[in-house]
């Protein structure tokens, strides 16, 4: 008998009705002749609502009461999940994360799921009862509520599976699998119908957000075989897992581009060490991720540095730098947040060189500067400017897919 | 330092603007030099909302799911009044009924507390911190969510209060405290400096509903002083205590009356062993509470037996009688819902003998038929027609009270 994990995210259980839906489709896996466990997120738009409720009464709630207060929507899902369920004449029984054995580390907020004892829920699957389990939250090695951060749920499917050795991990979202690029940009995009974990995980962090990459790194770690499908229709999603388990004949398996970019340099940085190392930890301290870094456009032999963050960080991250430019003595820094991030990605790039100057190509074909660039082994992703990116995508796409 | 515990009902935490008065009058409590444990309810109507989500997915949706969906709305209390009292630049810090050590037996939707294990509540304590601890919820010893059912919080405090070996327990309600007649009823009703355990006891049971009769029983046998006030004024409240500690210098302390009766007669019941228990087992197993209870109105040398229940109970209980009538062979049954109860109650009364017939002088005076009388050793209750009970009330207030 097959073990198979799902896991629906809010807008999946919005209302009652969808509630009905999901209890539907459940039922239908579970008569398939599987053992099912269900991981669900708040409803809708839950989580807004209580943090409305906070903003009434504080600017500064706390992480911990936080977790307390946030814990609450899931906890209000797996309940009324449950009971749809059961009101199809099936037997279902509900868990927090602390009955399902999840157990984080005290990072409130944006715990990270230390080890799950899924005793009890294989216990309830033995009776031949669907297991409910609240996601994004479990509990501390101390008895605290803590929640997972953003993806939380998607993590805690994931892991159950694993802890479970679940033979799937359904992960049913709004959209139908993963494409080839974003189909509301490249109309010709199409849906891949597989893919692996590394190719996923650098898909996800490219903004192509259908799966969290915590949770394809856990999938990965554990070899948890995923299916991202959608919740409202009954097509085969993708399947995500072993690169030797998924078809691998081309070099390039999805074009992604993310517009949440803003570019940074700083001008004749000194030349003598630590100068780097002191930039990037005085933003890490200041939590401003970073994700590419330039060092070497020289300029009238000088040593510039440029770095891309999230634009939502980027006024945080300007006085910050400031800061630096004064202390290190740079000359100065500037700035640009109209810029945009596109990117090719796949497994076979590995054994297929001559892909990242396919791509450039490409783009100088289309008259597109190129004003950063930054490789790993499966993917080559350049900073272009944010008006050029539809056309980039679509003319990279075209190269590559079809 | 005394050690206070504090209740707080979901009207006194309807909105954020209430949950920082509350959160106001904690710290001023804590300011005194007190430690304070507070225990608050869900946000108004918050059950109720959780209630129509249920309805619109099943009629049976199960105790212990309803119990999982329900425990959310204490959460949801907790946490937001803690950021409160944080944002007043206090320490406070929120506990589900798990954390806090309540642990219960496993009758979902109307648990009882069967222990209470206050160490972390304790420790929070000894760091100076304010403890918010959701009512009306424990944990079994399966570590399923249960809730204790109507007037859960009282409970919840009051055996707080008595594990920690509290000073004081107070019931911050609607009301100012508790009066010798239902204000609305009586308008010459005043509030009462300080009542017997026992007196509250009978009061609440009879209709006077401003603490629940489980909460009163568990102060009662811990001899847990409880102050019964106002969450919305400063004023003095009603202290309940031993009987020694009270005020009690006259036989009646209140009048209560309750309008949530309705009174069943059997005919004709055969005069054998047995009869009594065959029909009261019966009620009992169908879960009708059975309140007063007359054996021997005699009646053509016959046995008929009158007894009472409340309204809502009425219409399960009436195919319930029929059956019973047809299986001993009685020769018939009669019911009337248009009655009321009223009582006079007063720890006095046991040293003072001839209260009870004061009573029935006063409602002869007044040309009030008695329909059935009951008695206990602070109490005597007597059935009346409904449209008499205000008439009755306020007479019997006049004679007892002044």
């Amino acid at each position: 008998m097959r073990t198979i994990v799902q896991k629906f995210g809010g807008s999946s259980v919005a209302d009652p009705s969808l509630i009905k839906n999901v209890a539907q489709r459940v039922v239908h896996t579970k008569d398939e002749g599987n053992r099912v466990v269900v991981v669900v997120s708040a409803l809708g738009d839950t989580t807004d609502e209580l943090l409305d409720l906070v903003h009434k009464i504080t600017d500064h709630p706390g992480e911990r009461e936080i977790d307390m207060l946030l814990s609450t929507g899931e906890q209000v899902s797996i309940a009324l999940l449950a009971m749809a369920i059961n009101k199809l004449g099936y037997s279902a029984i509900s868990f927090t994360g602390f009955q399902a054995g999840i157990y984080t580390d005290d990072a409130h907020s944006k715990a990270r799921i230390l080890k799950i004892d899924p005793q009890r829920v294989r216990q309830e699957l033995d009776q031949d009862k669907i297991v409910v389990v609240a996601g994004f939250q479990g509990i501390t090695e101390s008895g605290e509520i803590a929640t997972l951060g953003r993806g939380g749920s998607d993590t805690t499917a994931v892991a159950l599976a694993a802890a479970l050795k679940a033979d799937l991990c359904e992960i049913y979202t709004d959209v139908d699998g993963v494409y080839t690029a974003d189909p509301r940009v490249v109309p010709s995009a199409v849906k891949l119908d597989s893919i692996s974990y590394d190719e996923m995980l650098e898909l996800a962090s490219l903004g192509a957000l259908v799966l969290q990459p915590r949770a394809v790194e856990f999938a990965k770690n554990y070899a948890v075989p995923l299916s991202i499908r959608s919740s409202f229709n009954d097509y085969e999603g993708t399947l995500v897992g072993e690169v030797e388990s998924v078809e691998n004949c081309r070099p390039v398996s999805g074009i992604a581009h993310d517009l949440n970019v803003a570019k940074i340099g700083i001008f004749d940085v000194p030349d003598c060490p630590g100068m780097a190392r002191k930039i990037f930890l005085t933003l890490a301290n200041e939590k401003i991720n970073v994700d590419m870094i330039i060092q070497g456009w020289v300029r009238d032999d000088r040593n510039d540095i440029v770095f891309t963050v999230t634009r939502g960080d980027l006024e945080r991250a300007l006085p910050v730098v400031e800061a630096i430019v004064k202390e290190i003595g740079a000359s100065g820094f500037v700035y640009n947040d109209q810029v945009a991030k596109v990117s090719i990605v796949g497994a076979g790039m590995v054994t297929n060189p001559g892909v990242a100057a396919d791509m450039f190509k490409v783009l100088a074909r289309e008259g597109i500067n190129i004003e950063m660039i930054s490789t790993s082994e499966i993917k080559v992703s350049c900073i272009i400017q944010e008006d050029q990116s539809i056309k980039a995508v679509n003319a990279l796409h075209a190269e590559f897919i079809k």
